[in-house]
């Protein structure tokens, strides 16, 4: 990405954090960014965009490798691992940009709002559609529904601004790790399912 | 509690809900509860006391059902059964409280903000007590730190504000008992654990 898009991005995020998008000017951007106006105007049409595109990289950045982890068609274990390992680093490296999201998605315009949604929810769409066809084939216990799992899996990982620090214990990938386990121990088709199951062998 | 200050509360869970915090005024509260200015100051000294007071009520009305779960003394799968059941209804319940807190947080004086953080620690450090003693003891697999798992249950509670509709498929006791399904299949000590694990038998 260009060098002042990303400055002024990343200026853009912080002092969001920080103060709030409200008591956030553009000249306060510029500032931080240590560019022009005419710099930042060349790049964003308004304070809003900077919003929008705040989050929109992030979301890029995961439905990029959403399609990466699927691309390699592997079984539904190493897949859903990827995806969660991916999900989680990658919200860990955008800490403050989901914290931003989260706190100020209403003062994003209609038209912005769902875009994002559109793309959350072909994210969202994406993991379930592993899940289900994992329990269709047995490979996956169907110990509840791809919806809640799903929300278990994102729930834990959307709300990483409030409990994660990058200097904390734990690095992102241990506690991917730690979420697999959870997930999968759950997911472990158990000896006495795969004994009674309709599977073919 | 009082009717007029239950009112007040409402209308302010609302308007911010639908406004912000910030865009509200005193005198919108006022006009949606049907109250005078001086009867809501007679319970709030002030809009931020109310912001405070939304999510307060909701924090205090958890942590009264996890002592109330706590007080049966129940074996650890029942225990943390009842709290989740719990948590997910009562947020559920509280949906547009628990999205106004998440939004407007920052918004809270730091000493109601600490007071809100200390009671959310209390909640947080004694599920992960529940799960810490059973996973000690052999009742529950330690297949994850009682942080992650922790944070998975309260990832999945906290974002319901995003996913969950009071008018949806799911009723808030179904989605608590999936995810007490995924929780317990994780957590379920396996045979081969319990016949090479040292507890005394």
């Amino acid at each position: 990405m260009d060098d002042v898009r990303t400055r002024v991005l990343t200026a853009a995020t912080e002092l969001f954090a920080e103060l709030g998008y409200d008591a956030t000017s553009v000249q306060q951007v510029v500032n931080r960014a240590g560019v022009t106006k005419g710099a930042l105007y060349h790049y964003f049409s308004s304070k809003e965009e900077l919003l929008f595109e705040i989050y929109g990289s992030v979301i890029a950045e995961q439905l990029a490798g959403l399609d990466r982890v699927l691309a390699q068609e592997m079984a539904p274990v190493p897949t859903l691992r990827a995806i969660i390992a991916d999900v989680v680093e990658t919200t860990a490296e955008h800490s403050l940009a989901t914290a931003v999201f989260t706190r100020e998605r209403t003062k994003l315009n209609l038209e912005h709002w769902h875009a994002l949604q559109a793309q959350w929810r072909r994210y969202q769409d994406t993991v379930r559609g592993v899940i289900r066809d994992a329990q269709a084939s047995g490979d996956f216990a169907a110990v509840a529904s791809p919806e809640v799992i799903s929300w278990m899996i994102f729930g834990v990982t959307s709300t990483m601004p409030t409990w994660y620090r990058p200097d904390g214990p734990k690095k992102a990938a241990e506690i991917a790790d730690e979420i697999c386990a959870v997930v999968f121990a759950a997911l472990a088709p158990s000896t006495s399912d795969s004994l009674t199951s309709d599977r073919k062998n």
